[in-house]
């Protein structure tokens, strides 16, 4: 095997598709890129077989091949070339030769006859979106994916798609995150749970632009397309929890509130609450003012915001944790707080149109 | 207590004077900040016994006092408050008030009364060097201090005034770092040891710019003053090293390199060394080329760079650490490795002037 490329071309391939290597795997390919040249250019693979990626990397093919090389080793060796063209080079011996102006690399490696195949899912009823959208989307709820394995359906992200709308959902028994976007075209009515680890992992190296990522599922796997690179992530099994069922049907309170500020004040308040290790954030809102206030043996903090309420005035407290994660995963200016009682779930959604909605249950304090 | 002033510069001046605090201290004392307020202005002190720095922060002081206060939850308070006025207050009970905004946070301190004062050290005869240029110095040397305590002298920083030099060494048993930098007017002949984990994070705190800092010394301890802070670190007992004794008075051999391209080569070759756990660069100068190799079981790496050589060949070894930090911290673009034979020491020298010089033992390789 033999290619020329740019450096900055296969140090990019190779750092999307290495996030899907194994880091210490008791299969020692897991842990290598698998290096494919042929006509159609020069593609790398990573898998630790929950997650597999393929990226492209534009190359002049000098001679068909393919090896199974350290992902981690290969990387380091990439990004600490000097900028320009690279010559890979592979011998009968699986020996890989990388120079670039005085530098030459030997590195061994191995046949790539044991390296998985990345799992086929059929693309005929691809469902695409912008891919910055999608990147956003899976960050607004993953942080709401349970960690605990108890039930393990929890520590999925729930995908559904219904006529031109993608939503994703994730839930852990104290909170609940559920976002919605708006498809490139209508793709008819599919679900699947897909495991939440590894589809924040998907969704980091989404670019920030409009370009289009396509979506489309197996019964085992989703396949995440995009110009750059494939990632194929499997999907647990199982039915995921009838989540509409969780969501209160009406609301007594609403108060609008700013976003930046609320984030802020919970911040500051954040500090009492974790000294005192109770994790516990008060909210008093009276018609016109939100309060928040922590305390520790340290001391206390005491925070006050304008904010507009219909409804009647409420106590109610959070465990800093989970109300922090939803304000701070809001992108708008505003939002409503809504809600019933100091016992039941509080709702945080926007002013307008349902893209976003964020449950969390208040933790019932003494007196 | 009471006193107004801005966000920012109370900020400042505490991320700056609790470097000097002690994070887990038997004595909770050394875990707090002592805020000072009387007609002169607010204060700032932290020390836990080997070092410690005052601050000033500009502001208007409305009632004198003094209070101790936990640096790292002060710190953490003033960090996250909104840009603008602060208010502090203390009542007699060592509560203190933080009020900013919409923001208000009690935070119980201690008595003052017990936080030890500050060493005096008289400046009737200060030495005075542009900031920057000490800032370097430290930087320079400060990474030669030996880890270890089998000799505690050499985990200081020996620093020696002559005339209208300050000369600063450290060395460690397997390497030696020189720097000279030249004061701001003569002052004397004075010496002293520095202890080195203290005048590292002194330096840290040093500007970029060439106001001066001015240093004195008393019998046992360093000031270290500047426009904003003052530092006195504790003085090492003993006598340091006769280290002049260390450099070779002449060399048969000097290479000019190219200090860029030679870090680059090193960078690239250390991989494999490290990998190997053998840590060995071996390099071989032939007139006008510098070749440098690393192998391990995974591979090996050659990298070549063109140089200028008075005097005959040499193959030499080098610990990687060793040669990679005293190449990285030469910021000229050129300088000479002088060499007399592969078991005698290297140096490393401007191309002109004595300002760095820093020394390297080889390793003995077999064959």
């Amino acid at each position: 095997m033999k290619f020329i490329c740019q450096k900055d071309d296969l140090m990019q391939g190779l750092s999307i598709a290495s996030k899907a290597s194994a880091t210490r795997s008791p299969q020692p390919v897991l842990e290598c890129v698998c290096v494919s040249a042929d006509l159609s250019g020069v593609r790398l693979q990573c898998t630790d077989l929950q997650m597999g990626i393929e990226t492209a990397v534009p190359a002049m093919v000098a001679e068909e091949g393919r090896v199974l090389l350290s992902a981690r080793l290969l990387n380091e060796i990439v990004r600490k070339l000097p900028s320009g063209e690279v010559t890979v080079s592979v011998n009968a011996s699986n020996r890989a030769t990388i120079s670039a102006g005085g530098s030459k690399t030997t590195l061994q490696g191995a046949s790539a006859e044991d390296f998985p195949a990345l799992p086929a899912v059929p693309e005929d009823a691809p469902i695409e979106i912008p891919q910055a959208l999608l990147r956003d989307m899976i960050r607004q709820t993953g942080f709401a994916v349970s960690q605990e394995d108890t039930r393990p359906i929890l520590m999925g992200i729930y995908l559904e798609v219904e006529e031109d709308t993608l939503t994703l959902v994730a839930l852990d028994g104290f909170r609940l995150a559920r976002r919605r976007g708006r498809l490139l075209s209508p793709a008819g009515r599919v679900t699947a749970v897909v495991s939440g680890h590894y589809f924040i992992e998907a969704g980091k190296i989404l670019g920030d632009d409009e370009a289009p990522a396509r979506l489309a599922l197996s019964k085992t796997h989703l396949l995440l397309r995009t110009k750059g690179f494939t990632v194929i992530i499997r999907l647990l099994e199982g039915e995921y929890i009838k989540y509409r069922q969780l969501l209160p049907p009406s609301y007594a309170i609403s108060t609008r509130v700013r976003c930046g500020e609320l984030a802020d004040c919970i911040d500051r308040a954040s500090l009492m609450a974790r000294e005192g290790k109770n994790n516990l954030l008060r909210f008093s809102i009276r018609k016109d003012k939100l309060s928040i206030t922590s305390n520790s043996e340290m001391g206390e903090v005491y925070e006050e915001m304008d904010v507009e309420t219909t409804g009647s005035d409420i106590d109610i407290a959070f465990n800093v944790r989970y109300i922090t994660e939803a304000v701070k995963s809001i992108d708008e200016e505003q939002f409503l707080f809504q809600l019933n009682s100091n016992i039941s779930p509080c709702v945080l959604v926007p002013t307008e149109g349902e893209d976003f909605l964020y449950l969390v249950l208040p933790v019932r304090t003494a007196g």
